[in-house]
């Protein structure tokens, strides 16, 4: 068990409540990261689903929760052949935390897409990316050391004073600890970059309001490929969409959250 | 009262308990339409909100409701300055059709974008752009009755056996009656176009499991530019991307939903 699969194990208590441990490995600057605390929920979502996979999860983030212990509890709103239906809470200090309407299926890891589009952002290789400096102590970015990022040159120049002028982000992804991607790494994923305003000329904590993602296929070993990019900044709103493909040049999932411009 | 803000009205009963009554004109093919039942959960919302707009929701799709009484549940999870976040479910008959989570909060209407993409796909003028002929009224495709699209030609070139090959549909919108586009207004939009994978080859109803859409803007009056289009078909499953423009050229909301492709 790696790290990460201990830090967003949920321990069944009975048929509508699971056990987590939300781990100060995943914070960032203080708060939990969205994508951490959605991948503990997810567990226990498909450990009381009779289907396997994550397809779709919508999440409303109500408070930015603490480490230390919380619970899941599960309300299973429909299950039919193809797909079940949840509603999932996370509760701390009986308190709700996050909301989220979860979809599971069974995804066919042999499944060849009908129809794809291709990434709207080619990446530089590998060897031309950047990581970012390692953070001061001070600074509590916990969640940098579980994770490897190496970012499109031009997407990190906002730490150099240079933003590109527009939401954009871009990096190489992979858990720092040696472990092939899966959806719940998928749900780290995806909420894993810097926020896409700050190359836009935004800072400060950018909070998530909903955050939607889909599994839209299994992935393969090897680094994941981040995309993500906005359409608009308006009236203290901003929308970041993420696309992840994997090792083998397939989309294996898609996000998309509205969050509030940071007061930097 | 337009037709339908009269179709969406949403009368209370208590604080948790709105009374709606579902109207076969918003039909297609015999369920009713996914963004008309949208649009009368969030007249529910916003009227026990303390805030003015739907900024996003986020709804699965149990099953496909029926015309006549329904009952809007209303859960209020957090109330803070900027936002209120809920849940609310459609019940029909004591059994939940759809569940959602919505975020309102008030929109400046005066706002300017700090920063705002373009559409990805220009439209061709309103001149130049096609009506679906008439449908059979066998089909019951009512909902074609209360609104106007005009199709930017190819994406509409399967109806003669003509598909693009590409997962797309582009239209003007405007209701057929007069009214001006609001935010409850956008919420059918949304879920108006025909699904983007007929433009792909696809056929045959395909049943919206999720969708998400955020509200970015109130929209000025006059015809809204509906841009769909989608990322991946595989596994039976795809993606459908909406950008609703407004005649002054803004981004007024955007959606995407995961639904299964139908078996045409």
């Amino acid at each position: 068990m790696t790290k990460f699969d201990e830090a967003t194990q949920a321990i069944r208590v009975d048929d509508t409540t699971y056990d987590v441990c939300l781990d100060d490995g995943y914070s960032i600057g203080g708060p939990l990261n969205g994508g951490y605390l959605l991948a503990a929920v997810l567990r226990a979502v498909v450990d009381e689903s009779p289907h396997e996979h994550p397809v779709s999860t919508s999440a409303q983030f109500l408070r930015a929760a603490s480490p230390g212990p919380a619970t899941v509890k599960i309300e299973r709103l429909k299950s039919g052949r193809t797909a079940t239906m949840t509603r999932a809470t996370l509760v701390q200090d009986g308190r709700p935390f996050i909301d989220t309407l979860v979809t599971t299926a069974t995804l066919d890891p042999a499944a060849a897409p009908e129809w794809t589009g291709e990434p709207a952002n080619p990446m530089p290789d590998l060897s031309e990316c950047v990581q970012l400096p390692d953070p001061k102590p001070e600074s509590n970015m916990n969640l940098n050391a579980q994770m490897e990022l190496r970012f499109d040159p031009p997407t990190i120049g906002w730490l150099a004073g240079e933003p590109t002028g527009r939401p954009e982000s871009r990096a190489y992804f992979r858990m720092a600890e040696a472990q092939d991607p899966d959806p719940f790494v998928l749900a780290l994923a995806v909420d894993a970059l810097p926020p896409v305003v700050f190359s836009a000329g935004a800072r400060g904590w950018a909070p998530t309001v909903e955050l939607t993602w889909h599994l839209r296929a299994l992935p393969a070993p090897g680094w994941l490929t981040l995309l993500g990019s906005g359409r608009l900044i308006s009236d203290g709103w901003f929308d970041e969409d993420v696309e992840v493909w994997d090792s083998a040049g397939r989309l294996v999932a898609q996000s998309r959250q509205l969050a509030r411009v940071g007061r930097g």
